[in-house]
């Protein structure tokens, strides 16, 4: 059995103005979705960024892909390599942090292949990974601030506008009546640091037996880190990326009474000796999209428990293709002990058939399978790639797009 | 599917004298063959140390094992784990290196659980590792020193005695000429540390080409270690177990030129991090027996890559089932990229269908599969059954069987 044809399609989904540091969603977000066909006609499904480097990549390395076996995913990845020589990151030169472009390309691929594999067996890829350890799989709630509506619209979205800590609260009131989270990620670094102390503190009352987590992506001083994760000393089980860096985070690790956690500091396997040597980070956010696959983030959680590393899973907006394999790999990895974050809650449709999924009690039931245990909507998937075609967006830039809200807004790093 | 019967049938197997820092080989080396069968009658085959602490837990953990689907890996773990809730180690309490009996146990079952899955789908193990690197696995031929015969029998074994420089060179050459290693690994500890580093400057002298190794077991001290590791400057590529525990191993580590092996100081996940925040070891001598498993030495490879140690296997006395596994698990791991010891050629029988596999050029191609690409020779294994009750060795105890060539020996740990 062979890879015969590799069809990319690029999609826009429709998004809504949540706030990050660096600016503000926009009007859509963008994903590639893969569909890997084998010559005896299984068709496996992948899904990753839809950014021009990533979608680059993924067209660069399609035609290397005819011809694998698609149980051979050593190959795979050196087909990947082998036509990406250029390799570098996905991520735009002024990212803080950056992906590999080999390690995405090859993750999404692999989780096609996958897929495939689980379809001709007909197992689950949880199955493939070693089995589920759990059949439920708990995501927090991904709290924002956001603007009410869109630029240029004329009324408020559905939540209307979140930028005080007050309607924070009522947001994650929202939130977790519509989907039963059992913990709460508030994505900070948007308001002044006093008024996200006491978001979280209010969130603490809302919700006084709910795991908490804040996530400024990186945007603090070390000293506005320290001060901020000594205020909120027995609120969070985490602090995630306070500041930016190893040796920033060893630093604010040095003082904290909370475990620091990370997507943007230790990203890649190679990161992991210094901020191991210098104890920087305590929790490890994982993320099969940038790791290099599913079976790559099985080694990384071997290693965090080998380290004595916590194991939790990051998230950027996606859809139901990623989603199905977050919740295989969360299921069968017994250490992933800490909630997944998801952005899913946050998007009204998606490409797979039945449409988009519903939490209960904050989590998923993993898909039964074959393979990933979803199928596409083709005529979902036109109408999306329709949407990316005619938007013309092509990359993210939330910096861009919140100065048509603010203007002259500039992005500072850090802010605070 | 799941399993339906599991048979654990202890084998002894003719051995010869080989000598090493305890003492000597016994008549017999003693495996454990595990027979794994589904309710769809596939059998998974697997096959571990037969001494009885292993047995024992061989047979505690298999009732357990009765209704587990061979997918579910994780699942297997945990039930060993329930299985065996006084857990320990594998080796009698003299030894200086210990395994722990559930990563020995859960890794006999795993491999006898991807046997079956490989079957079930027509697939080799190594594809379900993610495919074969490289057809051809290389091994290193593993030189002993040895008496000339087993104790109480009146004529030599065609090798001879073999406890001099020389007749070491002998040794390598004959291993050489009917298997064709390219690299070559002493059994030290043996003889006087003098004797020892001429033994391998002769085997330099003789096989200038092939890269040498020497592995004392840790039976000598600090400073006799960094001598000979000085002295060996540009022989060795790599300097095995020169002393025992990481504190040792990073004494010798600092003085001398070349990277240190190990596979007594660091033996499981845990053992990483002060090895590593130490550089102790810079090798690791992999072992899927008793780091977990197949997969779970998927891991350690890279863990090792992460952190940019070496990667070398380890190997027991053992028969052509964990030859298969060892092949599998070496063809699929990229940085797997020294030569793989193995005990394998100083044995004249095997359970496996197709009687003993003969290397080529120092390698064993890569079975093709279906699963490991062995089946056991029922014959065989009854005639190794019998052997095993009949010869009343149920443990292995090198130092007590040197008495009946020295009397009176002492071990002595470390020696020199």
């Amino acid at each position: 059995m062979i890879i015969q044809n590799v069809r990319i399609t690029p999609v826009a989904v429709p998004d809504i103005p949540l706030l990050n540091c660096k600016g503000v969603h926009q009007s859509v977000f963008l994903r590639s979705v893969i569909e890997l066909v084998t010559d005896t006609g299984i068709v496996g499904l992948g899904e990753t960024y839809g950014a021009k480097r990533t979608l680059a990549g993924l067209r660069e390395s399609a035609d290397a892909l005819i011809g694998l076996d698609p149980f051979h995913l050593n190959d795979l990845r050196s087909r990947v390599v082998q036509a990406l020589p250029a390799g570098g990151g996905v991520n735009a030169p002024t990212a803080v942090a950056d992906h590999q472009l080999v390690d995405v390309v090859s993750s999404a691929f692999e989780v096609a292949c996958m897929d495939i594999q689980g379809k001709l067996l007909d197992r689950s890829v949880s199955d493939l990974l070693g089995g589920a350890v759990r059949r439920q799989v708990p995501f927090s709630a991904y709290l924002f601030f956001k603007f009410g509506r869109l630029a240029g619209h004329a009324e408020d979205d559905r939540w209307g506008e979140v930028r005080t800590p007050d309607a924070l609260v009522e947001e994650a009131r929202t939130l977790y009546r519509e989907n039963g989270f059992k913990s709460l990620k508030l994505k900070g670094g948007v308001l002044e640091p006093d008024l996200e102390i006491e978001t979280m503190f209010k969130l603490r009352e809302a919700f006084p037996h709910h795991p908490l987590r804040i996530d400024p992506n990186g945007v603090w001083t070390v000293d506005t880190a320290i001060r901020i994760g000594k205020a909120l000393d027995g609120v969070l089980e985490y602090l995630e990326d306070p500041v930016l860096g190893i040796d920033g985070m060893a630093a604010v690790a040095r003082e904290v009474p909370m475990p620091l956690a990370t997507n943007l500091a230790v990203i890649e396997f190679e990161h992991l000796p210094d901020s191991i040597a210098k104890n920087a980070v305590q929790v490890v956010l994982s993320d099969h999209h940038y790791w290099g696959g599913l079976r790559a983030s099985k080694h990384l959680a071997r290693l965090c428990q080998a380290f004595g590393l916590g194991l939790s899973m990051h998230s950027n907006s996606h859809l139901g293709i990623s989603l199905a394999a977050m919740t295989h790999l969360a299921a069968s990895t017994p250490n992933l002990n800490y909630d997944c974050d998801t952005h899913y809650p946050w998007m009204d449709t998606d490409v797979v058939t039945g449409g988009k999924r519903a939490f209960r009690d904050g989590a998923l039931t993993v898909p039964d399978g074959p393979g990933l245990g979803v199928e596409l909507d083709h005529d979902k998937l036109t109408e999306l790639n329709t949407l990316y075609e005619a938007s013309g967006v092509t990359d993210r830039d939330d910096t861009n797009e919140i100065q048509k809200y603010i203007p002259g807004y500039v992005r500072k790093v850090p802010r605070w």
